[in-house]
């Protein structure tokens, strides 16, 4: 597997691309693949003739207090994971090759980042929205893939791209899971066995939200306080968020109407885990 | 003269070009085009195959109490000139077309933007940065082309361009100048006779603090005097601010050793004009 390091580099690759008329899809990820990462690229490989992944690992998405320098990195494994999925190279700039010591330019999305992660994690979008920015500007593919485990992300992303005017085709991919339910991520090696158990206090408080939705519950206030009380059993979490909002400007709902998203973030010791679903009605 | 007023049209037009594998230059301006205007135009016609003029008057690089309402538009006019200086296309969206309802994306440009007309007009360079980008996106320009005599907006889209890794080459073009040495601007319309006179203090003063600069003055502290006192001259005059700076990260210098941008900005009368030049040594 071909990996790149340098924008200058990656240009001139993706410049012989586009004389030759190829498309190209972009999967923008930190690393440290699991399947999640992999679908993606599969389906942006069925998508396009080239495809390139990201796995940089962007420094001003992290908060000061937060796991940048102990962020998995295993770029032998993602090379592995990359080729088989179909990846034409992989991109990994070094922190210095993205960000110049002058760096001083950045893309906020506002309104939408206000909730949810963006609340929690002060910074966190203005750091996806330039990094995906420069991504965009680098490689300049047709389609992106954007898993929807990062629910806001992609929201975020998309009202980027209509705000902006990028010329790039956002496509969502559906969360893939372990087989016990818990949410495929980078960040799940930090849990202990222990731990990793009870994780699944996750998808099993969204799946009791599911049942309440599903029987025609509409007050956004029962739902919350259910998936709360769930989550409550589970003696090693502790809850960061619940929150149920419009599935498409992320604003607070009361009742449930159109569709909505229910997205949590809960501590499992340490270990900060999302998970969410998209409730269409 | 050929005016598009839609994204999806302009997009169209530019995806031909891009498949006949013709280069396309950009020049953002807000219309009323003068010779200042017309000198870049031609320069992106000597260099691109294909060149578009966008006329657009940005709604949101105007502070609430600038002058948005009044700001002069002539679509007939920029239209007869455009096409003298060989232009492909006008860009002349309405504002819904660029900015729907729910618009919530900026790019910033921090630091390079604090002084000079930065901390006169706050959330200006904002402005700039967004709609520039939006241009940038829609028109995806192998060249853009901007006048010195807005030197600040010239630095900071450099910076821009640099740190977001757009693909575009920044063409910077000379001050066009009346006879008697006025920087052409669309805003000197609003100048009665009088004013009209008065305005000639800017370019006055700029020659003054040449004259120093070549025999050897180094303070910046008595060059900002000596202009000072020029313009204080003209009782029309009132200034809004006049600055030595790093001609590149604009940053204030004390003594001139490397390239300084000396740049000013005068209220004649109620109109605020501005001008500059840049001393290499």
């Amino acid at each position: 597997m071909k990996v790149i390091k340098t924008i200058e580099e990656a240009r001139r690759e993706i410049g012989i691309w586009r004389k030759q008329g190829l498309t190209v899809g972009l999967v923008p990820t930190m690393g440290y693949l699991h399947n999640g990462h992999k679908s993606l690229i599969e389906k942006a490989k069925a998508e396009n003739d080239k495809v390139v992944v990201s796995v940089f690992v962007n420094p001003i998405q992290f908060g000061p207090t937060e796991d940048l320098d102990k962020y998995p990195r295993d770029i032998e494994r993602d090379s592995v994971i990359a080729e088989e999925a179909g990846a034409s190279f992989i991109f990994n700039p070094e922190p210095a090759e993205m960000y110049k010591s002058t760096f001083s330019t950045y893309v906020d999305c506002e309104g939408i980042t206000e909730g949810l992660c963006g609340s929690k994690r002060p910074g966190h979008f203005q750091g996806v929205c330039t990094v995906v920015s420069k991504l965009f500007n680098i490689i300049k593919p047709n389609r992106a893939y954007f898993g929807e485990k990062d629910a806001q992300q992609l929201a975020v992303i998309k009202r980027m791209v209509r705000d902006l005017n990028f010329d790039v085709e956002i496509v969502p991919c559906p969360i893939v899971r372990e087989e016990d339910g818990l949410a495929m991520s980078s960040r799940n090696v930090y849990l202990s066995q222990e731990e990793r158990r009870a994780a699944l206090i996750l998808s099993k408080s969204l799946t009791r939200s599911k049942e309440l939705l599903k029987n025609g519950e509409k007050e956004t206030k029962k739902i919350l306080e259910e998936i709360i009380k769930v989550i409550e059993t589970e003696s090693l979490s502790k809850i960061d968020y619940v929150e149920i909002v419009d599935s498409e400007d992320l604003a607070p709902v009361s009742t449930v109407e159109k569709p909505v998203l229910i997205a949590l973030a809960v501590f499992i010791g340490k270990v900060r885990l999302i998970d969410n679903f998209t409730f269409i009605g």
